[in-house]
């Protein structure tokens, strides 16, 4: 890996990129993902690579989702795996726990990738081995209606049978197509303005690496307010509202920043 | 290369991405052009993958200074090589044959690399020589002062040399070390924010396959119009403004997406 200076002003943003290039000679990162982070990195930027008011209303909506839901599940691929598996796995565990102390069924992880190769899919699974958790994804035995057939391909126990899907970094055919699977779909999303942010149940226009331990908190918290708590901000959620009041944010940076 | 329909709405965009792919491949690219690209990708289609008003501007204003320059110079690296070739070897064709017919010397061209492998420019020189541009960049033997060493090797003939040179896609730390050594800096950027769009001269906020013809179009058109309509259009050029002007494009752009 390339040398970056702890204390460089934009550390976080070039450490994700160096991960995601080392995701890419391990074989577990697309060419084509590489193009996509590049994308977060501008959107990220406009954002100031900060967290907003807004991206914190949906952290906190995601959390409440995900122990509201029945059967949760986490799609990862290979961007999500290279950038945050551990923070993914921190997160799974601590929803987990406090899933098991309210008696609800266990989150489950799946990898379920664009460009799908049975090499990837084993280097994914092993890497997420390698933080402890135990993902689906290597013998599907499901389809995702409405998708190819290489794209489509899920695991009965895992994606099939979620109620609640949260999918990072996701493309906007399959974010519709578990949307008419009648799933409740949590994204991560730089581009507040793609068709995966406009499709989503809850839209998190945030990094990816500064959310997820975000969720992990928030995720803790709302299980101390307990199901009350939980159930008024989930069904207080309004996506398109948070996403007008991201495009508002950037709107105002880009002011700030012209002048 | 995956196929692209023709009639796909982002065509074009697709097509630069393979392009791209296929320069890591054949070790023109480096993995940071990918994510480059990428951030490219995100500004354009906030620009609505169109050439604006105020980078028309720009676009006139560059053929302008590299008609009227004494000693103009190209500098490419990889992503503009994988991307654009083609295109800069017709615009280099076509400005030097109006240069001779102006009396004046012949412009270069340079391969100069951020992350420079001698296999690397070794493989871009022949890639141009494949569109029949002698590039320089082989045999560097002068330096940019204020980089570090690799980052800094040059040829005496080509960049050092230049008064004017057209620098598409390149990092904020060799336009400003290039600005430092008194040349006139005209550059290609999507991120009209980057340091590199700041410190350049000129400016021109477009993507490089769609800008690069029409940099040669507009040499042309002011050959015919002559040298003083070259000199009114050098000196009436007000980068910050220009840059202003398309940043109130992105924010309005913004703003109709949004509603």
């Amino acid at each position: 890996m390339t040398e970056i200076p702890p204390d460089h002003p934009r550390y976080a943003s070039l450490m994700a990129r160096e991960r995601l290039v080392e995701g890419l000679r391990k074989g577990w990162v697309a060419e084509a993902g590489l193009t996509a982070h590049g994308r977060g990195e501008a959107f990220d930027y406009l954002l100031g690579e900060t967290t907003t008011p807004p991206a914190q209303e949906a952290i906190r909506a995601a959390a409440a989702l995900l122990l509201k839901a029945e059967r949760p599940a986490f799609s990862l691929n290979g961007n999500v795996v290279a950038l945050a598996r551990q923070e993914m796995a921190d997160l799974l565990r601590v929803l987990n726990r406090e899933r098991l102390k309210l008696g609800k069924l266990e989150a489950k992880a799946e990898v379920c990738l664009f460009h799908r190769t049975e090499a990837r899919i084993d280097k994914l699974v092993l890497a997420m081995a390698e933080v402890e958790v135990p993902a689906l994804g290597r013998n599907p035995d499901a389809t995702i209606p409405g998708l190819n057939h290489a794209r489509a391909l899920c695991d009965s126990r895992g994606i099939e049978a979620a109620d609640v899907i949260l999918v990072p970094l996701e493309d906007g055919d399959r974010a519709l197509a578990l949307r008419e699977m009648g799933k409740q779909v949590i994204t991560i999303d730089l581009n507040s303005l793609s068709r995966t942010a406009k499709t989503a149940h809850i839209t998190i226009v945030d990094e990816l690496t500064r959310c997820v331990p975000k969720i992990k908190e928030e995720v803790k918290e709302l299980a101390k307010e307990g199901d009350k708590t939980i159930e008024k901000v989930v069904d207080g959620w309004d996506n398109e509202k948070n996403l007008k009041a991201v495009i508002d944010f950037l709107t105002s940076r880009l002011k700030a920043l012209s002048s």
